[in-house]
């Protein structure tokens, strides 16, 4: 029993726990309404903790009449299922990135809703949402650093699970700046060109990697993703506009002072660094939920993420620049 | 309409406001229920803004069956009036500082909650909620930078209303520092003095002030309080243990390189330096409503906050070292 | 008048009257023996304000018995020259950079010297001298980071010279990070590929660039060259190892927090950010006089430094990637 | 053999053998000429590092026709009896400091100087010339900041030698910090007042120690001294002025991403924090010679910091505050 929106959390994993967490307490005008998990004793555990029913499956979860709106945090193969079924049921859906596996299936999405005629879908891209990258956008809507030139970007974890490829770099973790450069710069990616390290003396091989990232717009982007940079979680940025530059500072409440230095903790991983983003994405979601001009990423965004980290993975296989290939942009997101 | 903990504001100026935003939308398990306000205009305003119920006035809001929990930020000298309805009509009530005008008034409220049985009130010292301090106090429990010695703290306003006067600057800004040095040290302070700076040129005169603060477990602590310091809001504390030091860091997302500088922006207010922890406050009150240990100050931190306070605002007119004057602590908060 | 060797200084505008002060008053073992400048009424000011004697030109203080060693701050065209004629002369020189105009004219200096037989030619990269650039070296050595993979540069200066071109940006400014890569890294550049923001509204147009260096030791350098920048000089630099980083702090010996910010300097140009590189390039210079392991760089680097340039040039002009061709090394240089 | 003004150093310990390094190769128109040590085998080793002559003692290096100023490095008790020899001879002496064992004995320096008719006498005060405090005077001078008001001090050292006492910590440590807050604000410390925090669990229990001074121009000042604080040698100090503040920064070149941490290493003590200030200290002292008007402590700046130092050994043993008591200022130093 709740008022406002009920959220359906599907995925209680790290990611889905989280989410869950957040619907539960920290949403104005939205509840948690039922969680649901391929593991059934991981998603009752989630339900209990924030006193949410507890959904069959994710089917389930989606037909529910208590469920007003669905959030997908299960596993990435998954996520083109969900949604489709939330456009099947009419409910909004916000799906953690990937959307789909592929462009071609993140596209299928997007004319399927488009199709529906109803703007359902957002894609969690929660770094649109965070204050850092927010104070770049405003810096240079309001032109007090001139206009955009360069965006040096560096994504570091401190590890990677096991399995992890070059591939799943592009894809899952620059993907995120990919989406960045589009939103802040509002401009499509024309080229990427993967480069890489040779000088690793052991592990993933292909890690850390530099793209090249072309932008429509003339902005020159480099990304470094280091997925297994040891030292913690790290997610750097400087934006270099003609008469200034920007660079992103990350949460650090203290620093200490002790056996020789005077030092700042990281986070060991992405929870302590955009915590404030995945509330705020949260909160602008329930709060325009249907409306074209929401906040955040639409499926189009979702679909040309995926398109742009294609080409990515395409320069990873051919070592050479690879131009990102659109579909039309249908009317309905003009 | 709501589910949970119905919240009713009294107050509806900035900080009211902001409460009643984060009662609306922020805190688990609660909802804004009703607003009051001596200006029922401002208070329809707030009221309308978050979906909740307008109040006719601050006795009314308490009374109304749909308000299960009060929470007070009208002007200070009604705190105590408010305070004691709540008691009365047996509803927690988490109370903007100060809880009362004086050391002696508070402990009426002390001892009218301790008559009626029931741990109802909290004080709203929402530093003990910030991260920031939180690392301080976290780094005490483990011990990796050995025992405490000395605080230094800076509290820095750009300016102060029309009015304030010295006086204000101890009970109205030090205070803050005052509730975190008994908190972080578990120890009651036992004398203040008060200093100032002889060469202000002008403007208000006995601004800044130094406190030197003596606690019963040995820290020396210094307080800088400077309420007219023009270039912004600024709260700095270094603690120095036998170890090492931890320094406060306040957020700040970004940082510019322009015009000669590398710079970042200083918050205009305490919103932007304290946010996170008014809504952590806000949530820990909830999730605990009627518990003795439940986190934050209660009714007895109140007083002695106040008491403390008291012992400043006397070494300001007698220029000497004046020690703190506490009532036995009752065994009710034993 | 003077004890130990005599320095000669060719050229007195801003860069040599800077040696000419540094050789007067913070050389050990060296001072200022005179001053020569095409323009006799500057090199006239600078040898009295130091107490030097003043040259009729460069050829007569090369030939002078009191300048037992020549430091070329010349016009960047008259290098080779005064450096060829101090060969000729059997004297030590230091020349700023570039040795030469071109990569063909360097090797020609070069080989003379080892025609000759002797170490007698330094090149100013006084990078090398800085204690940042040289805590970079020492972690490498000590390997506290592990490995080196990556290196991202950012020169920056707030304006250029009026004809200042995008050759000159590779050439005059990016050869002092190229020359870096090699010194750190202990490798040749395998290839160098010219990249640019597009996004430039006006002013010089192929400002800032990005050179992607490749090594032949496999780490992957990214160097952004802006020479127009505006807000002041800046060199920035992250050294990505396998288990940390290292980033370059530039000297600010002061903060203020004034005006809504918390903000530190810039220097308006090198002086304030490689005073100590200059000074102690120069120290090591007079103590090591005619040793092939002297550190800085030799003939050779200079040669290579050049080389390393022309193959950005030709990048600049064929929007390729073009690889270094070198010269054998001759076996003096071994 | 040498040029310009003949140094010699009296005391081959870590602090005269760095004077000696300095005297040696960073002195702009002076050259090291001698040095002396009770011990010889450690004078004998630095006369041969710096190719000075070895004096049989320091009276003899006095003496000796070749050393044209005096700069006393040797055990403290030592520096009146080499300064008075010094004024003796009609010799410059720049004396570490403290320039006498007591505030009386420093008085007879300064008359005796004043009868003598020559400003022979400078004191090493050498943060009079580190360009952190260089740039607080200056922006005090510029008025950027508005007026002082408030002036917060650190001064920790790692650990202190064996014997260190509350009184040394006073004379031999904070007499730095009341040196600057004479130049700084160009007025007399009115009294000062010794406090202490109470909460050492073991070690030298007088430490760390607060300073509480007040000056004739009204700016309040406060002084930590904490000379075993472990972590490192550290400086800390903002200057609070009514419109803005200035912190110190200390120099370091290079921050690591390492294990969890963002840090900046400490150098272990004195000598990387104010290498600069020293080196610009003898350069100052060379260049002026004799003259009144010399920048850096006069005898008379040595004399009152021993009278100020004196007035917080006696607040250490009173437990009060005490007022600052100095003899008339002789017309000499006017």
């Amino acid at each position: 029993m709740g008022t406002g929106v009920g959220i359906g959390v599907i995925g209680a994993g790290v990611m889905g726990a989280d989410h869950a967490r957040l619907a539960a307490g920290h949403v104005r005008g939205g509840h948690l309404a039922a969680v649901a998990d391929a593991d059934q004793a991981r998603a009752r555990f989630v339900a209990e903790k924030y006193g949410a029913a507890l959904a069959a499956d994710a089917h389930a979860l989606i037909a529910d009449p208590e469920v007003d709106a669905v959030l997908v945090a299960s596993p990435d193969a998954t996520h083109a299922e969900y949604v489709t079924a939330c456009l099947q049921a009419g409910k909004p859906v916000l799906c953690e990135k990937p959307m789909a596996p592929t462009a071609e299936a993140a596209l299928q999405l997007v004319e399927a809703e488009a199709a529906a005629g109803r703007h359902l879908i957002r894609v969690g891209f929660m770094r649109r949402f965070d204050p850092a990258y927010q104070q770049m956008r405003d810096a240079l809507a309001a032109g007090t650093l001139g206009a955009a030139l360069l965006f040096h970007c560096a994504h570091r974890n401190a590890s990677s699970a096991s399995g992890f490829t070059a591939v799943n770099s592009v894809t899952g973790a620059a993907v995120h700046e990919l989406d960045i450069v589009r939103w802040l710069f509002d401009t499509e990616v024309a080229a990427v060109t993967a480069l890489q390290s040779l000088a690793k003396p052991g592990g993933m091989q292909r890690d850390p990697l530099m793209l090249i990232v072309e932008t429509a717009g003339g902005v020159l982007v480099d990304i470094e993703v280091f997925v297994n940079c040891v030292y913690g979680y790290d997610i750097r940025a400087e934006l270099v506009c003609t008469e200034g530059t920007m660079d992103l500072k990350r949460p650090a409440p203290s620093e200490i002072r002790h056996a020789g230095q005077q030092a700042r903790a990281f986070p060991p991983d992405w929870r302590g660094r955009f915590e404030d983003a995945y509330r705020l994405q949260l909160n602008a979601w329930v709060a325009n939920l249907g409306r074209k001009d929401a906040p955040g990423a639409s499926a189009w965004d979702g679909y040309v993420a995926s398109a742009v980290s294609a080409a990515g993975v395409r320069s990873l296989a051919s070592g050479e620049r690879e131009e990102v290939l659109l579909a039309p942009k249908p009317d309905f997101y003009a």
